[in-house]
């Protein structure tokens, strides 16, 4: 098979792309290892920036957003007492738009077909080829049988353990990475939200995170050491430990109800860079990873997306070569300054072994003075809705 | 003796305090346990805010400042290679004050005998005595005898090794410190500075300071690990480390000149709260000290000199009791604001032994972020010019 575009992985990132640029004529093909049902069964992320929902306006596939996700003016932190509400919309003129991942990649799996987006699942050892020629290829095997894709470019879409990044010769490039010493330990259920927006709550005790992925349906977050065992947080002992970290105001709206679902994710900083070696462009989780305070690795794949299809477009339609050339140092530059917000607002939200009482004084003077502050309100606001690609 | 306040240290914060409530008719009488001259000899901060600023209009000592401080729009930060101007008068309407903390305090050592401000120098072995009740008293020796002021209250106004903080019982308190791994290396010279604002660089050597007392007076820092020695720095050492860090278009402008002083000090954040202890009221170092970035020390005096004198004028002049009981609340609230501004400018600006490429890479992105955002830039801005008392 021969294409202009091989991209691998159909998460939102590769799905997203593959729309974006079947839109123009270019032809590509995404290759996912798993099957379709399995990739909608992950639960992620559920807060889009506004260049999220653009990409969706831009390409026509808005309408079930706009009419189940639920636009946000605002959200809160917390200090395990009072409530310090961010007004985004006021600060910004923007709004960011809860819609879960799922739906999202649901939207653009759903649009596949009929768009001619071509998409191959349960397409096994994917490997890439001559990555730095100007003729790379793709195998994979599907049904027993070996297969491969020529293609112009290879776009890595395949998250962060995927192999496209570790194609690229550990000598052209350079990991950063920082990882936490917590895990969020998360439950899905199907009550409606304790509060209209989100909640960051810095407690003594430690973290919590009120949000939802619809009027009926919450997700909340407590930070948890990496040591403990999920099978020792029964539904209650986290509904317990949310109702005290959340304070008593939000504690009071709480709607209790069986897990859906209940994990512990590690968190983790990563950034690998450059994002582009020879013909190969990566994008999202593939080249770097955000902890999830601030909700902005899905978003951030999105403006990778943005980026790569712009740079592709342009050598395919304008025979812009600079294009390809300029894709990394774009991309890479606002990747860095999503991974500060999302590391400064982890920083400030939870409890890490090595700080004394000084460093949590230093959180609490923060929050205090971002409670006072319309200038450091509107810093945090205009990074919480994204900033400018 | 009998005062209505005997106030200990005749730094800037104590002759202060004793020229506002000499003001208005409150009997005090300040202590000090150097000589005028020595204390004049100190070498200190240079970087006025409003707020300290309008404590000598209000005393009508800002004749001098006036005509010899600069008065600065705006400072700059610099990551090696650019300068970021936080243009702080554009952001916020305010400006600093460039005029050496010897200078401000030689206005006032100067007014203090004709306003009738008793200054007492060479106080030696100052003692407090029963300042949990309303009858405090202060012992010290002069010329060889013992000497005795009752007062109604005790302010300490003697920095962080003075004996009025350790006068209170550890049980009755308790300290928040954080030692940095790091000090500074200072320079005076006889040299016109090599801008005409401030410049806090962030180089992959280290930090460096380009600051001024006056057109012909500059002052540069660098910092330098804890275990060098002073010997080890020549002066042209010193000025060859400052034109890397600097960057090229300040080194192009930097004359060098022979070191008036030069010196390693330590940089520290510590509070001790409360800041009120029966009769007793510390003020300033007394309580607290930031480390030098951002300039906060003496101006954080000045604010809680500001509330001191508004509850001890209270006190004595409206019988207000509540006035003292809200001193320490309303000064901490302003102070841990301070600190954690100069927290987290020194994070910003200095390289600590325990981060890796990662948290280098987290200081490059928040000096991108603050070039590219209006908000980061005011939020740095009114904490630069000071927060509101």
């Amino acid at each position: 098979m021969r294409k202009q575009v091989a991209i691998i992985g159909a998460g939102p990132a590769g799905l997203l792309l593959g729309h974006l640029l079947k839109a123009e004529g270019v032809d590509c093909v995404v290759l996912e290892r798993q099957s379709g049902p399995y990739v909608l069964s992950r639960i992620r992320a559920g807060v889009l920036e506004q260049v999220t929902v653009g990409l969706m306006e831009r390409l026509g596939l808005d309408a079930r957003m706009k009419a189940e996700g639920l636009p946000h003016d605002g959200f809160n932190l917390a200090d395990g007492e009072r409530l310090i509400h961010i007004d985004i919309a006021e600060l910004t003129g923007k709004q960011v738009m809860v819609y879960g991942q799922t739906e999202l990649t649901r939207d653009l799996m759903e649009a596949s077909e009929p768009r001619g987006v071509e998409v191959i699942y349960e397409a096994a050892d994917v490997a890439l080829h001559d990555i730095v020629s100007d003729a790379p290829y793709v195998t994979y095997t599907r049904d027993g049988s070996t297969h491969r894709i020529d293609a112009r470019f290879i776009v890595g879409c395949d998250g962060f353990h995927g192999p496209s990044r570790q194609a690229i010769p550990a000598s052209a490039g350079r990991s950063f990475e920082r990882v936490y010493p917590f895990g969020w330990l998360g439950i899905l259920a199907d009550v409606p939200p304790c509060n209209h927006e989100l909640i960051y709550a810095n407690h003594e005790r430690g973290f919590a995170l009120a949000s939802m992925r619809s009027n009926t349906r919450s997700r909340y977050y407590i930070d948890v050491p990496l040591t403990e065992k999920i099978e020792d947080w029964s539904d209650d002992r986290i509904w317990d430990e949310l109702a005290i970290r959340l304070g008593p105001d939000a504690a009071a709206h709480i709607v209790r109800g069986p897990s859906l679902e209940k994990s512990i994710a590690p968190l983790r900083s990563f950034v690998f860079e450059p994002m582009r070696h020879g013909s190969l462009l990566l994008c999202g989780d593939a080249a770097h990873i955000v902890p999830p305070t601030g909700a902005k690795g899905l978003n951030l794949a999105a403006s990778d997306v943005h980026y790569a299809a712009e740079a592709l477009l342009g050598f395919f339609k304008s025979n812009d070569n600079d294009a390809i050339a300029g894709y990394s140092e774009k991309a890479l530059a606002r990747v860095w300054k999503s991974e500060r917000f999302s590391w400064s607002l982890t920083r400030l939200m939870h409890r890490f072994p090595e700080d004394g009482p000084f460093e949590r004084r230093m959180q609490v003077a923060e929050l205090d003075y971002i409670a006072s502050s319309e200038a450091a309100q509107r810093s945090i606001a205009e990074n919480y809705v994204g900033l400018p690609v």
